[in-house]
């Protein structure tokens, strides 16, 4: 088996094997700044790591597929960037503040075509299967981003439709670059099933957990401002149950403060008094909990030997236990 | 061989066939709208009409990759329409003043990958060679669209940048869509180009009698109003050339009237005048009987009983006199 730091050099080295053409420069810049300004590259990595689990016979085989799915999670950032009026990604402007609107729109596309470009690199037997897993995935992820922009206008949304809608934003892309790899080393459908649902409950429980963070993590193991949600009157699993919870009285008291604009500090203040009154946090906890316990009996269940699942229960460790 | 009429009824059908969820609708909603509201369907045309060419043994087999084809035209008049701020198309408003931009970047996203899903039905011998001619076809048209914004910033344009940009803006897609359906139906690759070719050439006259049009047509017979490119100061191939032919003098007068916009009717008079002085209407002519002559050469050295071209240079000849 590869060590996780090879299959990260296979993918650094796919990135910069891409041909991207000088000109024109407007279409062209934004990609190459896009791919230049990083990320951990995990997506890419599951791609690589599943292949490498079910003992692909040749690694290189896998690097399209894990370059294509690095090409789509950018794809969806630059378009996203724009649909949500965000001004830095990682750290960095995004595409659509550095050069302008019509620059992110059509750079953008052009990742996604970029996409597909390395999908068609698979090898012609696999192929079918691939482009399926693939599409369906990125169907979902369009809808998983309408729904989100639909949430921000909703008067209420449930706790389902809240797990529904993380699933399909953030999570499926996580099991389809898993199940990529799976289908690349020839893993039987079971299988392929099973690490495709490893990877969209290691997703959720992660975005649980990214709820989690931003009012009770270590802004500096977490690497952002603590309270950035309610700020945004974001409609996070915890904000959802709280107003599950809340009595009338303090359900009154929570609105009140998502109308409030002018006092930020108080408003973290209060609404996280709000949320550690109610028990909220352990709620968001135990929902994680049923998700990280799923990907695990997920990835248990694959007909593999134990000792090859290191790599990824190592991964999905990292993943779940970060910013505490 | 297949009469027209079948063929695009076929269209009709694969463009109904497509299963298009109820929801998220802000995300569907769009699709079907743009599905509705029509065109002419001549580019899924085309890839029928080159699979009946090369004798294919199932015409339906041609169906998912025709509709491939009116998916990703589709996809491209979405963002484009959101690039270039237009209110209408096809008579209709477009998507993103019927619902708002974040509609439009979104559903244009949803019906690029929709137009892969229908790729992937492609038999799956086709498949690479078919994705390999879309992928090319698809980045080209970003090329292109990208182009024809920076040219609107450029201080000036060569007639042979012009040029390139309406090959790649809306050229190939009519060459790879003929492409795609001799692909499909086994034609050996001389013949491939050969009708790619033919395409490509009708497309760029097509292009150009549009340019043509704009100021000489009858706007009963072309369907829109006379001097819409003046109007905007399109750097049409009437435009440039009259720029390159006008002396001192007349390319002030010229300058003077793209700078002026509140005299609609007089620009449009005078800047015509301008062009039937310096006799640019024959040059454009000329430009364009070059590209008409290319295809029909393209079109008689596909190795094929020439009783089967028959259709295919009617289409041509009634796209290339149309408004006249």
């Amino acid at each position: 088996m590869y060590h996780t730091d090879a299959l990260q050099e296979r993918i650094a080295h796919g990135l910069t094997a891409i041909n991207i053409p000088g000109q024109p420069a407007n279409l062209y810049d934004p990609v190459r700044y896009m791919l230049q300004i990083g990320g951990k590259r995990i997506r890419p990595l599951l791609t690589l790591m599943a292949a490498d689990l079910f003992s692909i016979k040749d690694i290189d085989d896998a690097v399209p597929a894990a370059i294509a799915v690095e090409l789509f999670h950018n794809f969806s950032l630059v378009h996203d960037d724009i649909m949500d009026n965000a001004p830095l990604r990682r750290g960095h402007r995004t595409v659509h503040e550095k050069w302008d609107q019509n620059v992110g729109i059509l750079s953008g596309d052009n990742l996604l075509i970029m996409a597909y470009a390395q999908l068609a690199k698979c090898s012609a037997d696999n192929l079918p299967a691939i482009l399926h897993t693939f599409n369906t995935m990125a169907t979902q992820v369009c809808e998983g981003q309408q729904l989100d922009m639909d949430f921000e206008e909703a008067a209420t949304v449930s706790i389902d439709e809240y797990l529904r809608m993380i699933r399909l934003k953030t999570s499926v892309l996580l099991g389809a670059a898993l199940k990529m790899g799976a289908l690349l080393a020839g893993a039987e459908e079971t299988d392929a099933q099973s690490i495709y649902s490893f990877g969209v409950d290691v997703g959720i429980a992660f975005q649980l957990q990214d709820d989690i963070l931003d009012v009770y993590g270590d802004p500096a193991k977490f690497g952002k401002q603590r309270g950035g949600d309610i700020l945004a009157n974001k409609k996070t699993y915890l904000l959802l149950k709280a107003l599950e919870l809340a009595d009338t009285t303090t359900r009154l008291e929570l609105s009140n403060w998502l109308g409030n604009h002018s006092h930020p500090s108080a408003k973290i203040e209060q609404v996280t008094a709000i949320y550690d009154a109610l028990g909220v946090r352990s709620e968001v906890e135990t929902a994680k909990q049923v998700h990280v316990a799923q990907a695990y009996t997920a990835l248990d269940a694959i007909r593999v030997d134990v000792t090859r699942k290191a790599p990824l229960r190592e991964l999905a460790r990292t993943l779940l236990n970060r910013g505490q």
